[in-house]
């Protein structure tokens, strides 16, 4: 290992800079109607058991249907839903209006439910994951919603079967909506490798 | 809204799907030598202050580094470094050997240490957080360790400056490596839009 004791890096400050980051639209039923919330603070606690989070601001509309009911949903949309998308990610449920020049965000989407039928899915979207929260704390301004998956839906387009396993095509056919806190989206790029395959180069 | 009753979506199981998951190095001083582990189970949990989370299975030999220090970095490798990033998810610390077969990961990289002095991080990198953990709690087989970033380190070229602040060009040429459940690797794709611009085509 060298150390290298003079390295000239450029210092930004606190900058949480995690890229690229997943736009998801998350979902749950809030006085009993299905509200959307677009979420990028979303990530992977565990394979096997099948774990998950969101991390949601403490005011935002969409934490009191998952309080209320404990259950929530991850809604993958593709780059043609972007301009869904980064609406949901801008105007509250509160502050919808049916009437008015922000129209609901529910009347965006064809819905579905699922086996917990409390957690509101979009149709249009390519994936969507169905959670059941096992554990809630808030950190600073954040609630953290950490859930264990129940079900996972993908339309059949999107599915191969490979004997017993089911698994998904790759991410350019899903086509998922990509974010950065350079405020841009992204689309995905080009299959680049094999896990666990390309250590090989290193090891040789 | 229009609640669809009879939607054929596929049921694929308790399947964890996020997509795309970012690829990093996480950093440890592991008996006061840096060790290196890939991980993609790693998120935002805040902006301002600037929190992140890692998952990392408990028996891994990384988190042995992070709760003597109770500090981590998290490194953004770029695609010319994926066969390290491969390699450093499928060999553990603990089965490196200088003379062997498996490189100890160390040896992989030049590296460089911070404010914290215990988070070893990588020079090659173009980005990386040095973190201190503040939260740290176990679920199922996972350690999972909630840290503030007290400092991000970019190499000067991928630096831009407006005004008084400092950001980061864009996901293309900070070229990051990127993953999914169906264990391929891939590529950033373009830029498709901005925050809170794409949904004037909702609202219009």
């Amino acid at each position: 290992m060298l150390l290298k004791e003079n390295v000239v890096k450029t210092k930004l400050g606190k900058l949480p800079y995690i890229y690229p980051i997943p736009i998801t639209l998350v979902g749950a039923n809030v006085d009993g109607k299905p509200n959307f919330e677009t979420i990028g603070d979303v990530g992977l606690m565990g394979i096997n058991p099948a774990l998950v989070y969101i991390a949601s601001h403490r005011d935002h509309y969409t934490n009191l249907g998952i309080l209320a009911n404990g259950t929530y949903s991850i809604n993958f949309p593709n780059t043609a839903m972007l301009a869904q998308a980064d609406y949901c990610g801008g105007v509250s449920g509160r502050d919808a209006d049916p009437q008015g020049a922000n129209p609901c965000k529910a009347e965006l989407f064809e819905v579905f439910y699922g086996e917990l039928e409390t957690a509101p899915m979009i149709v249009a979207c390519p994936v969507s994951l169905e959670c059941r929260v096992i554990q809630e704390f808030s950190i600073q301004k954040r609630q953290i919603f950490i859930a264990e998956v129940v079900q996972t839906y993908a339309d059949a387009q999107y599915v191969i079967e490979d004997g017993n396993t089911r698994g998904l095509v790759d991410l350019t056919q899903l086509d998922p909506i990509l974010y950065a806190l350079d405020n841009r989206y992204y689309s995905i790029g080009k299959p680049i490798g094999v896990g666990y395959q390309e250590a090989k180069r290193v090891k040789n």
